[in-house]
């Protein structure tokens, strides 16, 4: 077994659409980045290159490479889930959480859930989000950004 | 086994008392909360809970929610200890770090973790509590808050 | 087996060195701290004590001890690798990810991994290093300070 650490920030800024965990949330802001800026999936896709030692999201998904650019990180995950399969490993189970002092995540942790485990081919039991604010302190608490964390434990196939 | 992660942050403010891993400590400010803010054991409950993908403190014990109010979080975690045991589950270790520019806590860490590990029924050896300063930096660092980070490995019984 | 949890968090300033993973980078500015500071090998060593329970990295190597004055990191590295032995224990993979805005870290994520594995004994692909920015948010966006988590799993020997 192998375990994998995971974290990601993102800016909000106006004029972009928020997604979170491949599930678009109504907000007034959305995440800058690269690609959608997905930080949950984020974190999660580095939870699984991290406990796999096989470097990171930077070095897989170089961020000034126009292949990557506004790309659906879902298309990502997919190719770290191929990844995976091909070292010979598959998910135990994943926890994550996302710092956010807005929006209200917890109406769409479940649809996060079944999006995640149909792509990493693992049963939704096997997936966690939680969500937490920080008590409107730091840069989340401000609103300026949102953080995201994920831990993994893999098995050989 | 399951691995969980939990993350909690609280304002220190004046006119509260401070309780952390259970134990209160003297100090000139406490947490913020609904319940008793009890940073250290709402990250452990989290990492429980997320381990056995059940969804988060927020989910369970609700801050608007009057039967929590002002709550010593020691009760909340021994429900947490029934779920994860109704669930099939027991601790294997947990491993947690209050990131907290003052007090020390040092002096309080065994304690706190004799404490926590009579909750969860496991042996004190399988309980781990370290401290961190942020070096001044953040609102951890300028002593407006305490953050909390646990980790969980759990066992099927 | 057994999972441990680290945070660690240094100061940047004029007039240091900058070690990071046990590799010297350069940079105008290092890392501020007791030891050479450095973060991830610091990070490390908290993970590790923490899976074994045995307190953290101010317990046993306290900042006011003048034997420890500007210490070469990998030299208390060596020290808590000694402390798993006598406990029976080993490496069975390490994750970490170092929050810095600036340098690079990339190119040298290799040697660090090199590094950290020959202090450890155990094989590269066992220790792994990720990288990442937050985005210019926080104090590490500001450049003030540099942080740093990882996670272990450790197996009996």
């Amino acid at each position: 077994m192998r375990v994998g650490i995971g974290y990601d920030v993102h800016k909000l800024v106006e004029g972009r659409e928020l997604f979170i965990g491949g599930v678009k949330i109504e907000h007034e802001k959305g995440l800058l980045g690269h690609s959608d800026a997905d930080v949950l999936i984020h974190a999660i896709m580095d939870s699984i290159l991290g406990a796999l030692a096989l470097r990171d999201i930077g070095y897989h998904f170089p961020d000034n490479d126009n292949d990557y650019k506004d790309i659906d990180s879902k298309v990502l995950l997919k190719r770290v889930y191929e990844i995976m399969i091909k070292e010979g490993y598959e998910i135990s189970n994943i926890d994550t959480v996302v710092a956010c002092e807005r929006p209200k995540l917890s109406p769409h942790i479940d649809e996060m859930r079944r999006v995640i485990a149909e792509i990493l081919k693992t049963d939704i039991s096997n997936i966690s989000i939680k969500a937490t604010t920080t008590e409107k302190l730091g840069f989340v608490g401000r609103e300026e950004g949102i953080s995201s964390q994920a831990i993994c434990l893999l098995k050989r196939k």
